[in-house]
């Protein structure tokens, strides 16, 4: 399994735009085979601050999310509303070892 | 709900010690009263840097987990394993929007 954080910050006023893609990207991401959870996060302190919490049965798994239609269109239509560079961090589980 | 994702680096050489006492904690968190998920993850990249993600069913109920026994000796116990203070962000989960 493998877990990947993934930090977000969006300009200013492009929160709901980007909301919209990443809605797409969750909703066909949890269809696929291995995903275990993708969760999206909004910083309760900061409206332009997301998580993006993607956790994968297998590393296979987490590979193909981005070969997919899905990841891809929202890798494009995100990339004008980064704020700055996204930051993912690929973490193992250690407590529980598995998702269910 | 409330999802709080806390970013931890550790001094190196620590890790082992602090996961001790992470493992007690986690372990009856998961059992409180209103807790959803407690997942410790540990950066495949960095081995002292873990991110535990804490969601519970209410404010109410994450606000009790600070008064538990296990959260006090889990804060009191690592303070000194600390290589920066935590950084805790607290979120709403947007998608989706229960945990189960």
């Amino acid at each position: 399994m493998i877990v990947t954080v993934v930090n977000v910050h969006v300009i200013p006023g492009k929160a709901e735009e980007f909301l919209k893609f990443t809605k797409y990207n969750h909703d066909n991401a949890i269809k696929e085979d291995g995903n275990l959870r993708f969760d999206v996060l909004r910083s309760r302190e900061d409206p332009n601050y997301f998580i993006l919490y993607e956790a994968y049965a297998t590393e296979e798994a987490a590979k193909a999310h981005k070969d997919t239609e899905h990841y891809k269109k929202w890798r494009e239509g995100v990339a004008e509303f980064m704020a700055e560079p996204r930051v993912g961090v690929p973490c193992d589980a250690l407590f529980p070892e598995d998702f269910e």
